[in-house]
């Protein structure tokens, strides 16, 4: 069972086992009383998780939470603009930071999956987020990490991005915060459990889930701006496509090994992109969606049509286990 | 049109207006009366071209015909031995050649594909075959160049390892030997006719087509005896598993990118094999068979479970074009 941050172990709590309301109201009550006539900050991804955060935040501290929307450049299209306003509209200001520049440049070189995370981690905490902080002077960190990531991380499968203290990472020693993690002792379907409760629209609980590292972690080798445009506009076809039948996650992947395709009778040396569709309950076990084949042929027609340099397509047929949801 | 090796113009046959009895008097007087009372040799992959090449020659010639298989070690499994026992019983000698460390050799270190094919058949023509004949004194090479390959060659879409006239290369004065190529008007289901006018059995002309560079050509990157090995396995449960559909073409492609997997609970960082299967009449155009989801799960499940180090395995869903048969 994975410690906290105080060393003490993490007791998950189960979506029939959890009352959303009494939860609710702890949570606020805990955020309330720690972060006291103070300040606190959290930055959301339109995820699930940092959703529900936010609420439960806003619940507890008002305005008192400042919540930043950090625009790193790997969002899918339209996304920083669409989570904005969807939280303007319930009432929660969200302050847009651009900083695709100190993203892209801190992923420039890197081709490691390991190492780009660690790279966007670093860029995330330390940069965007440390200056933030810094600037404001707040000391508490709403985030939104879960029961899922924790348990991953500790038994090496991932390094799940937002799990600092559980690794041993002093967070208020080395980045000057403090972290509040109420999310932490939950799985993904309790999570929407809680966010309906919360009153937060379908877009936001019926969300797949999207990685931490974003369109970085479906682009196999180095994330430089032109690569992924490239996958998120393969990605916005995908989602066009495959949304409605309501998969557990359906992406986009870019690979790096170039393929032989033609076009106009020639011969052209292009990319390829790989289309994973998952059925799967909470993501510890998955199998591939069985689409149809039109649905396949017409999903390879628009993407080797619509994103200049794809030549070919492939679904990936593998479950996990041996696969994982992702592919880095 | 492409043009033939004095600049003539080739015209194709057609299937079904070829004659297979009168073609093949023809190509046997064509053989015997350009050979002479010498000898020829020829190279035989177990492929229909030169499989019917190999049958075309022997009639004409006998054993003044010197058959040999270079084994690349860039066959598929028990390739080598099926092929020559399979025309020792049909009264043809064929000497087994063991080239494999000479082609790794040539394979060392290059990635690209086009690199990879022009070493391929730098060793062939240059080094192993080439030695052949200097050794033997033999003056003539039959060959089974075909139709596709010499217009596909011409038109740039793929350089094919046997096309060398056409591209203006003289063997006689660069390699020292004449060549041969009784097939060069027939594109594969006219040569597929005359196999079995020829009485090859259907292993032969049932056979789905091979390309030159071997399993070179399923491996993306470095053709490493280790990574030809991992293709290798995986073509054979390819071929165990769908050869009784009888698709046109079905193989197994080694991609370089590495993906996240994982084993007894670990993330595990390894291979990724695709899968692609082929509909198709003639090769100029192929859509994706519709591989039932069984097949494609079972196939994921064999390929990740008997092939050490692969973790993923995908369906290649576009059709021919924008993509080619082959990968690389």
């Amino acid at each position: 069972m994975p410690r906290g941050d105080s060393g003490m172990k993490i007791q998950e709590i189960k979506e029939e086992d959890l009352n959303p309301e009494e939860f609710i109201e702890q949570k606020v009550w805990e955020i309330s009383s720690t972060v006291g006539d103070h300040e606190a900050i959290n930055a959301l991804s339109g995820g699930v998780d940092s959703s529900v955060v936010t609420a439960l935040g806003h619940k507890a501290l008002g305005d008192r939470l400042k919540t930043y929307f950090i625009d790193n450049g790997l969002m899918r299209d339209g996304e920083p603009e669409r989570v904005a306003s969807l939280f303007e509209g319930l009432g929660v200001h969200v302050e847009v930071v651009d900083a695709k520049e100190r993203f892209f440049e801190a992923l420039r070189g890197v081709r490691d999956p390991e190492d780009k995370r660690e790279a966007i981690t670093r860029a995330f905490y330390r940069d965007v987020f440390g200056d933030l902080v810094r600037r404001s002077g707040i000391r508490y960190l709403l985030q939104g990490t879960n029961y899922t990531d924790v348990e991953e991380t500790v038994a090496g499968i991932k390094r799940q991005h937002n799990v600092l203290e559980q690794l041993g990472i002093d967070t208020e020693r080395r980045y000057g915060y403090k972290v509040l993690e109420p999310l932490i002792q939950l799985r993904k379907p309790a999570i929407r459990k809680l966010a309906r409760a919360l009153g937060l629209p379908e877009e936001i609980w019926g969300r797949p889930p999207f990685p931490g590292p974003a369109l970085a972690a479906r682009v196999i080798g180095e994330a430089t701006p032109e690569r992924i445009e490239i996958v998120r506009r393969a990605t916005r076809i995908v989602e066009e496509e495959l949304s409605g039948l309501r998969p557990f996650q359906c992406f986009a992947i870019l690979h790096e090994d170039r393929v032989t395709g033609m076009r106009a009778g020639r011969r052209e040396y292009g990319w390829q992109i790989e289309v994973r569709c998952w059925d799967s309950e909470d993501a510890t076990t998955a199998s591939p969606t069985r689409l149809p084949y039109e649905t396949l042929l017409r999903l390879a027609d628009r993407i080797t049509g619509e994103v200049p340099g794809v030549v070919s397509v492939t679904y990936n047929i593998t479950k996990k286990p041996p696969s994982t949801i992702e592919a880095v």
